[in-house]
Formats: structure tokens, sequence, C-alpha cells
């Protein structure tokens, strides 16, 4: 018998918790055959009419000291006092599974590295990709390759603004308005629109890929607040669309290039065509080629099914360390910033003329707005773009296009 | 020190053989610190120039009786002997990996019980999907789920071909030959076009998601032979596709229906944008909803990709089975054809009137070609489908809408 604990019952935690109630046979079954019991669910509030109301408890110590709780669930988000927690528990003994994509990403390599020393396990595929299957996968399932490339449309909420902007022609941001109306976005939005949620994720996934940490701070982040709905009818004629991208690429020699950005993506990219809250992850193995997931990214139960497999998949490994893992890395590993050459589509009120003086090997791109010259540049690295983008008299917009 | 076989050194026992050769560092990390060697080649023709000529051997006995072997590859394809090695080498002990879908297909649910049996492991995560990781999470990361819907472009070489029609307007005729000159399909193309290969992966897909053999005998299927370019071309006059779809429901009741047969998919399915010889597979869960897999579905070092991770996963379990089975079941699990219902497109040579007097809710599409009508029917059993049809004066075409 195998007893658990979530800490936090919010969204996720609800759905956890009736997944566990809905589903136990099943659980026990994949469990290697070992009942999955639920004994406390931590939360500073009162539910008092809940069902179940004598699991809750306000005192994180009743889980800590409890010897007979062997996993628990941290799906209460924000660093603290996650952090402070869940590293009592592993310290404890006990293993830990969180969502928390940014307790992951800013604490992950101290609390790998207690969970290793202790022999217990420190899960976390519903941080990235809510339900999506990718972190095992990644781990397990491409282990024969050298991965040398990742590039995820991370964030729902950023894409379902750009596929209402794409499909149905609105603003930014009306787009943002009606996200916000419809419960994809938060009142205060900035962590999604800005980027700075995909940028974890993809540290995360970086991290994982490469074995080192790559700390979300050296990565570069352009959220999606300047694309425009003028942007997006350019993008719809040049067969493309525009997508927030994570993006990491694994160099030969050990450096890690990472951006969040915008970027133009052809419609022949299997990229292209995820719409609405859906994410996708695409990885490039040097064996395998390019692999694709997909899935709800966010939500109640898809993230707590994500939960709920490291639950049991905890409950099964229960007296060994599982090597999901990276480390800190000696000295930086982050490659030069201009080592990654991507071309761009830029719109500009100066003259074609100009436009093919200073970019000698571009292609226009038919005019929807009067007045202006669009057109996507070669292959050009970040100073390159910025030294002929500050050449020309007036820049509406520069996009990067994923290649 | 983990020493593993290869039975078979065509393309993919040949790409295993590379990949362990060239990553052997990484693959012995990922085997939580084991080094993985190669001690044994099977193969019946000779290899005289090959560098490590002295791992071949054409006698399986070395393998089987060989108590340092704790891990060998299958991937000499076909019924036998690959079955009776398999047999062999599991009753003695021996962990094996496989990406023989035919004999995963056909004899599966008795090598998983001698695995079971002798705590050993028996994976097949090339069989389905080349190098998608498609097995291992749908078993591990979708757990939580009740698995309710399979939908997969399951065969890469009926996908370029439909592709070649579709984007380049060839004939189903001068596609094939196209696929059969790339060497993406075989001189003898029927287990391809006839939809025999997409049947035994979706058999092996709907046994693993049910936990019940689902014998792909039972499996009605019908390949893409009679696929025009006119059908292809109505298909994107209505924003839409033909693909080969491998289809498995599986009812709350536990009965399972499940067909192989050409569909037309909407493009707003991720699933239709699933170009050449790529795969993809959309899996419904009660919990994560939708999530899709997707990448090369076959090829020397995708598929290769996908059995050394199997190989390194048999290494770091080789003191006991992990529960990935199924079992035969009491009495008939396949439901009623007539329990599930599809649209149909169909074109007729009869009139507009006629087809509107049989087919009361159908919905029109403007005529390609002259002197016929084209529509799609409102959701129909297979009974009620073949006795409409049957009243109609000629029936150009009718082909599964997939919902």
């Amino acid at each position: 018998m195998a007893k658990v604990a979530i800490m936090g019952y919010g969204t996720v935690g609800s759905g956890v918790y009736d997944i566990i109630k809905t589903n136990s046979e099943k659980l026990c079954v994949n469990a290697n055959g070992e009942p999955v019991e639920l004994k406390y669910i931590l939360d500073i509030r009162d539910f008092d009419d809940h069902p179940e109301k004598e699991l809750f408890t306000k005192d994180v110590n009743d889980i800590i000291n409890d010897n007979e709780v062997s996993v628990v669930a941290e799906v209460m988000g924000g660093l603290h006092p996650a952090y402070e927690f869940t590293k009592s528990l592993l310290e404890s003994g006990k293993s830990v599974v969180t969502s928390n994509k940014e307790l992951v990403a800013t604490y992950g390599t101290e609390l790998l590295e207690i969970a290793r020393e202790k022999n217990v396990n420190y899960f976390f595929e519903a941080s990235v990709g809510g339900g999506i299957p990718i972190i095992r996968p990644m781990h397990q399932c491409l282990t024969a390759n050298n991965i040398e490339k990742i590039a995820g449309i991370l964030n729902g909420t950023t894409n379902y603004i750009l596929n209402q902007m794409i499909k149905n022609g609105k603003t930014f941001e009306t787009a943002l308005k009606d996200a916000q109306q419809k419960g994809f976005a938060e009142r205060n939005p900035a962590a999604d629109i800005e980027g700075h949620d995909a940028c974890r994720k993809i540290a995360i996934l970086a991290s994982l890929a490469s074995g080192k940490l790559v700390d979300y701070n050296d990565i570069d982040t352009e959220g999606i607040t300047n694309i425009t709905l003028d942007d997006v009818k350019y993008a719809a004629a040049m067969d493309a669309v525009v997508k927030l991208i994570g993006y990491a690429e694994f160099g030969k020699d050990g450096k890690i290039y990472s951006i969040v950005s915008p970027m133009v993506i052809k419609n022949d990219s299997p990229l292209s065509g995820v719409d609405g809250v859906f994410n996708a992850i695409m990885v490039t193995g040097d064996c395998v080629g390019d692999v694709m997931f997909y899935g709800k990214g966010a939500g109640k139960l898809p993230t707590a099914s994500a939960v709920v497999a490291d639950i049991v998949d905890a409950v099964k490994h229960s007296e060994r360390s599982k090597k999901i893992f990276w480390e800190k890395p000696q000295g930086n590993i982050m490659a030069d910033k201009n080592s990654k050459k991507f071309s761009y589509f830029v719109r500009t009120t100066d003259t074609a003329e100009n436009v093919q003086k200073i970019f000698s090997n571009c292609s226009f791109v038919d005019n929807i707005v009067d007045n202006e010259s669009a057109f996507v540049t070669e292959p050009l690295s970040q100073s390159e773009v910025i030294e002929k983008l500050s050449m020309l008299s007036d820049v509406v917009t520069n996009i990067r296009v994923l290649n």
C-alpha cells in the first residue's frame, strides 16, 4: 500500500484528487499491483464541506513526519514555500512529483541532487506541456539519440491569442481580452504574453536534454506583445503562421543556444497546425530525426493526468532513484548569441531600393500595407541583423523565421 | 556489463549496430551506468568484410546458451524462425526487444506471458511508429487515463502515396511507382497498400490500451487501392485530405471497435498535416484529451533508435519484468460492427434528387466531375450505409469521414 499526499488543492490538486478517486483500480494495476491511497491534502484554506475533509491539513509537518507517506504531489505553484516543503520532503526520504515549472526551473538542480542522494525521485512531467508526455519520452525513448534541437509551442495562452488573430482576424488586444474572459489568460497576463512561462519550460527541456542546468536567466526572451494583425496577415500570405517558440539547439561542442521569440513558421511544418490552447514540442534527434509531441498544455485534468502518472512511476520505483537528472555546469555552456543565424521577416517604410542595397539576398513579399516594403532576409546572426536594420529609415516589424 | 546480441543484420539491425558503436558512452550513462556491449550478431549471410566479423554467428544456440547475454534485439522480421528464436531466448531467461510488428501482433500474447513467467522483458517500441515514442508513453505517461480512442497514420508508404496524389496531383499508380523507385514501397506493395501493415499496428496499440489481445484477423481492413485522384481533389475542395487510418475505440462496456480504412480528415485535425513517410498517432484519454505522437514511422536509424531505447530499458530492468502486458480475453471483446457510426463521403452518378430522397440529412459538395453528385452523409452504421448505397443507381466512391 502506497500512501500519498497532495500539497495544494487548487485546479490541478483537485484534478489529482479526482483521478486518484475515480481510477484507483487502474492505478493499482499500473503501480505493479500496489494500491495507491491518498492520506493527506495540504492547503491553507478550509474545506469543511469536502466529502473527505478529514484528509485536509494545514501543517506540512503532518506529511513530513508520517513515515507511511512515500510520494507527495506538489501542485501548489510558486517558489515559496513550495521549495522549502519539497526540500524537507525529499530529505525525509519521500519522492516528490510536481507540476511547478517555476520551481523546477529555479531550484531543480538542487532538488534533483537531494533526491539522488536520498535514493528517491523528483519527477516533473506536468511542468512542461501539461498532459503531454514529453519528459519521460525524451529521457527514455530517445535515449539512443543525441538531441540536436528542440522547438516548442509551450504556452497555450499565447497560442490561443495568436490563433484568434490568425483565424478570426482579431487584434492582439481583443484576442487577449477574449482569452481572459474564457479563463485562458490571467488578469495579469505578463508571465504568458511576455514569454516568461515558455522560457522556464524550454529551460527545463534544454537542461534535461543536455544533462546540464540551463539557467532561464540566460535565455533571451521576447513575447508576442509587438505582433500585430498585419504581421499575421503577411505570414498568411507567405503560407505561414506566427507562433511563440521556445527554441534550443545543442552544438557538438557542448554549447547550447536557446531563445524564446515569436517566429514565422511555414505551413508545411507540423508545428504550424497547432491551434488554440494546444501545445506541441518538436524534438530533433541524430538518429530518429524529427518527433513531435502534441496535446493540451494546461487545464485541470490534462495536467493532473501527468502528475498522477508521475505518482504511479514513483510508487513503482520506490526503492531506487531513476536517473532523470541534470547538474550545474562547469563554466558557461551557453553558446554565443551570434553563433545562430535566423532568417528574419522584416517590414519597413523604407524603399525597396534601399532594402536591396542593405539586404542583398532578401526575397520580397507582396505588400499588404501601403507604402512599406516587406521581405525575408537570408540567415543572419543577431548582430548582423541589428546592424542592417539600423541602416533602414524605419522598421515596423522584424520576426525570426523558424528553420 | 550488459552483453547484448542482434538477430538479423538487415537495415534495422545494422542501424542498431551503428548506434551501439557510436553512442556507447551515452547508452552506458542512460543504462544506470552499465556499459552495453555487443557480443553477437546472428545472420545467415556472410559478412567477412565487416570490421567486427568475429561477432557474427549463424547459430542461434550460441546466443541462447551464452549466460553472459542478457538482452537480444530481434530485428530479423517475419514470423519464422523469429518466433521460435524469441521463445527460446525468453525461456532461457533473456530479455528480447523487437521491431517485428507481425510477430508481436501474432504471437505477442504468448511471448509476453513467457517473459512475465521468466521475470524478463519483451519490449516492442519499434514495432509501431518506427522511432516515434508511443508504446512506453501510452503505457506509462497516460497511465492515469482510460484510453477512449486511437486514430493513427501508421503506414508511411501509403501516406507517401496519398501525399503525392494530394500535393502533386499524381494518380495512385504513378505515385506507387514513384514510391517504389524511392525505396519507400516494396516491389510487392500489397502489405502496405492493402492496409495489412497498418492493421497489425493498430491491433498492437489496441491490445496495449485495453490489456486484452485484439486479434488483427478481427479488424476489417481496407487499403487505399480504390482511392482516385478525383477523390483527393474532392477532399481538398472540402478543406480536407484522405489518409489511411488505423482506428480503435474503447467502449465503457469493455468492447472494442477497430477498423483500418481510408478516411477523409478535415484540415483542422493535426493528423491532416502529417506528410510524406511520417506517421502520427492520436490517442484520446478520458483525462488528458487528445495527445498526438509524430515522427518517422520507418527507416534504418529512426527504427533502430527505438530498438536501442528498448535495449537500454531492458538492461535497466534486468532483474524484473515491467508490466507492459496484455492477455487473451475471455469471450469476444470486439464490438458489433454496427455499433459505430461514421459519416461517409459519397460520389454517385445518380441524381441529386434521388440522393436527397435516400439520404435525408446529407450535405452536398460542389461537383468536380461532371454528371455526378457528391455529398457527405449524416453518421451511419455500416449496415445503414450499405443499405442506402444499394438504393443509388451507381456509387463511384464511399469513404469514411474521421470524426
